[in-house]
């Protein structure tokens, strides 16, 4: 295996440094290969702007243009360019970090708007009367996976079906649907520790173990059931679930994953 | 009525940019008082570190407690000290951006993550058998109004009950539900400009002038009707919503809304 680990947190001795140093050791030592990407120690420029994309910078600044026309010339910044090649050279990939107001942090949502770029995450493929591009399925990613290790400050009642943040599986599909299946890969149900803010020793172990279980078993995990874009389940380009599906999964997001 | 714009985009001439000049020179007109942090200008630093909470930084780093020591002593940076003072300044908030990757781009992330300070915006009030906190109906900008403008490159029917990216309510409930009503912001619908990729000038002047009736509507729109945490619709201390009650709401963040 191929691992690369996305890691978002500023204090290397906190609970998210912990974990991502146990999933670096507990991969390494089961004799697979392991990058990380340290965002805040590679202090990560967070803010897409027209230096990302220099002389392919269209003026005034259109984002997805400027974003396509220097991913396609190569002149992308070499941070970029670097993660870009990570996620290529991975088979998996690892996003360690805490959830703060509901979902990443800047610095990682920071990455995502920067890496992925038009081009290689997104506008990829044809648009016609079958396909609506390469993505949710398809896409640059393809036949790679990724899973999100989240610590939450609070309990998990408060993130349940009938708890008041809303069920952190709704709350992360944005993460998981919006942003990492979209451009093709496999999502591995996330492993989500709460009651992160009074996190005991005790507490600690169990979670280290429960995170090597899950380590060691990513390659034979199934991944989330969501539906491919283009085979059959949507109507294109309304990409409306066609009617009677939703017999098959819940409402609202859960709608977009097979039962 | 004295609002507060917080805006988020690289370019002056965008779309994003546009809408936002049309709120200053809308709302002015009427005779509102009206304050502008662009982040983009501002070079608004994204990330959370220990540079935020100076002497109180705490080591190994605790980004809660930290940021709360250096809120209550009036310690925080000058950027997140002056953001505080707009928000307890004005009466009316507006977020205008576009939706990157489902959610606000890296830099407005990153503004919510600092200036939204422990003791400022969370952990704020007694936590107790009956009382889980000032928030959610509560809180440190309870009695002011926020409304997200946001900018969507896909179609409407992509963000429908049906559409595959989700429901854009529930796409943005993080957000109006976990960012903003959590500090006691009453939360107007959102204005949500789809096929942004796309737009002609006919429809940007269709869009400026929904824009400009919203704008001039907001003393009058009644929020979303998002439930209060502490006055009987949730169990506490795991704040489910108490069985019967979801009869009146859908499902899922639904529940959380009142019929």
């Amino acid at each position: 295996m191929k691992a690369l680990i996305v890691y978002a947190h500023p204090e290397p001795r906190s609970l998210n440094g912990s974990l991502k140093d146990l999933a670096v050791s507990t991969l390494s030592a089961a004799g697979h290969e392991v990058q990380v990407s340290d965002l805040y120690a590679m202090k990560w420029k967070a803010s897409v702007d027209a230096d990302d994309f220099g002389a392919n910078a269209t003026a005034p600044l259109r984002v997805v243009p400027s974003s396509g026309a220097a991913f396609d010339a190569g002149t992308l910044t070499p941070d970029v360019r670097a993660e870009q090649e990570k996620l290529l050279w991975a088979d998996t990939v690892i996003f360690q970090f805490p959830l703060w107001w509901y979902t990443m942090p800047a610095i990682l949502k920071g990455w995502v708007d920067r890496v992925f770029a038009f081009h290689f995450a997104y506008g990829v493929g044809v648009h016609d009367e079958t396909r609506y591009g390469e993505r949710f399925g398809e896409g640059t990613l393809l036949g790679r996976r990724a899973i999100l290790s989240v610590t939450v400050g609070g309990p998990e009642s408060h993130y349940s079906d009938r708890g008041i943040n809303g069920p952190i599986d709704d709350l992360l599909y944005p993460i998981q649907h919006g942003i990492l299946y979209y451009p093709g890969l496999s999502v591995l149900p996330p492993f989500v520790l709460f009651g992160a803010d009074k996190i005991s020793a005790g507490d600690y172990e169990d979670a280290a173990k429960a995170w090597t279980e899950r380590l060691l078993a990513l390659e034979t995990t199934e991944p989330i059931a969501f539906r491919r874009q283009n085979f059959g389940d949507y109507e294109i380009p309304s990409l409306r679930l066609k009617e009677g599906l939703e017999t098959l999964g819940g409402k609202g997001f859960g709608l977009h994953v097979r039962a």
